[in-house]
């Protein structure tokens, strides 16, 4: 168990990556502790989020938000406790989901903090009751919309976005076919999140398995990897698909487009002649329903054990580099967290 | 003006083309006119719409649709008039929208016949009125949904779809942009049609033009011709675009995927950075909404003026070969029709 210390540790992002990160992108360093001055607060981080859209983070590309600059702390959702206070609405003690990124204090004037209550696994706010969670639902209620009978795929299984498709799959009656790395994934989406079926995407055979697995085609494939699952995935999508896109983990250390052919009219005359829906969307602009609309569905699920999600604990803010590096290369077994300071 | 003829003149499909359609596809074909048997109906063409989706008939490639056999008659859209009856519903002299094909005559059980009254110009039911229209209706109502100010580009801009667009556009208060071949389409889009601007996309700097054109970016991008226009369009598009996908003309032809680097992945990354809608669609799905939704809007719009679209009528049947291989390179200038036959 790490302790808490009396500074403020932090990964500084110290270059961007060409291709994939390496330790020498990030820095541990130490500061003081910060003081809360007038209505501020002061949270210490407890579990950090560890997710694949921080890569884009890292680099300078233009996107949907702003890069991290150089010199300056790595952003990340964080799970934390109210260590002082200046305001009336939060007491010290207090467990908050924030975004403290990669460090063991921030401060806060209390905006974007969400007072969590008395969890029974705080860490739960930063996997299926949190931003992975809510991006599932979002991605399935809004543009997947799987009916019963209807065949969904997701990569990743077992990472806390592809779980929840795959769980969310089963309430709405559908057929849930996961894609992870390795016999181990493969097993516990099946025997523990109640996949009807997983497929190795490391096998040989693997677009073959694929499709021996989803003999009536594809009706929802909800995108969070690209890469070489895509190219399975696509043949065998069905007449009126849905692709909810939210991440390409396969391609974000890319450096430079692969080699030819040019795929691109492939991919929008197999949308065109089979009436496929691809729709891209950010988790970050639905914040107006997690409480009102997600939060109240999928707390009930996850209460009645029809949602799991599996944890990847990582001990010790120094070892968090190298833990989001495995992230990249699917690494991790589950949501990763890694755990910052004590409870 | 052609004569109607006591033989049934057809043409007939010979041969698949590899790569762009040639004459040698087509034979011209000449047989007894068919009697109709009790409950049927004898129509005759009066027009044969030309529409690029025939090229995918002639091919043999898994698509939506049927394709047409070898040795039969090419198939396409129709106007005519009822040369005998055996039905009560319907009498000798009835304008009917009908599928005849590529001929002089056609009998029908009636199923799929729309009567078309007493219209001006019968052959609007082809164009504006008709599976054109229809289109450019349903991908701007249901997926395209254009807002005021926003920014809409089509391309084939004096087409009968992208000409509907454009129209579409400006209704609903936004901005409209075409894409066409050469000054005279450009002029004809912008004084005649209502289109803000018009760029010509034979014109080197196109893509810069193209960009100057949409200081604000594209927030709908109607896509039927895909190709040189798409990849000017892509950098442009707007966060939240959408892209209704009816057609991708600039790929009918091809027989092989074109040389690298592959933009399949660049092409997620957008639609997913950006969080645009990619919807293929394929109008025969929505002939429910055809009489119930289309027509009561479109009828007004073009009884007001509001929406337009040129004709280019080629006469004589024995000239559809040759219209629907100039239609494929974007030789027609407005609605490609073919006069059959006499009223």
């Amino acid at each position: 168990m790490p302790q808490t210390t009396d500074r403020n540790r932090r990964i500084l992002l110290t270059s961007r990556p060409k291709g994939a990160p390496t330790p020498e992108n990030f820095r541990f360093d130490e500061a003081p502790v910060p003081t809360p001055g007038p209505g501020e607060i002061l949270v210490r981080t407890v579990f950090l989020s560890l997710d694949p859209y921080m890569r884009g983070r890292m680099s300078d590309a233009k996107s949907y938000a702003a890069s991290v600059e150089i010199g300056q702390t790595m952003v990340g959702g964080t799970v934390g406790r109210v260590a002082a206070s200046n305001r009336p609405d939060f007491a010290v003690g207090d467990w908050v989901l924030s975004y403290s990124g990669w460090q063991d204090y921030a401060l806060s004037n209390g905006q974007g903090l969400t007072k969590l209550g008395q969890l029974a696994h705080p860490s739960l706010a930063l996997g299926v009751l949190g931003m992975p969670g809510f991006t599932a639902y979002i991605g399935m209620t809004d543009i997947g919309q799987p009916k019963p009978g209807e065949t969904v795929v997701v990569a990743a299984a077992t990472g806390p976005v592809g779980a929840v498709v795959g769980q969310m799959a089963k309430i709405k009656g559908a057929r849930a076919v996961g894609v992870a790395g390795g016999a181990d994934k493969c097993r516990h989406a099946v025997e523990d999140l109640g996949f009807d079926v997983c497929i190795d995407h490391r096998a040989p055979d693997f677009a073959q398995q694929l499709a021996a697995a989803c003999p009536k085609g594809i009706d929802v494939y909800f995108e969070n990897v690209g890469g070489a699952v895509f190219d399975a995935v696509l043949p065998l999508l069905s007449t009126g698909a849905r692709i909810p896109l939210c991440g390409l983990v396969a391609h974000y250390n890319d450096t430079a487009l692969p080699p030819g052919p040019d795929r691109l009219a492939l991919l929008m005359r197999t949308l065109l002649t089979r009436q496929i829906r691809m729709e891209g969307f950010i988790i970050s602009n639905y914040f107006g329903r997690r409480d009102a609309e997600f939060a109240k569905a999928m707390i009930p699920w996850v209460t009645e054990g029809k949602v799991k999600v599996r944890e990847d604990v990582v001990d010790g803010l120094e070892n968090a580099p190298a833990a989001f590096i495995g992230l990249l290369e699917g690494k991790n077994f589950g949501k990763l967290v890694v755990r910052v300071g004590q409870d």
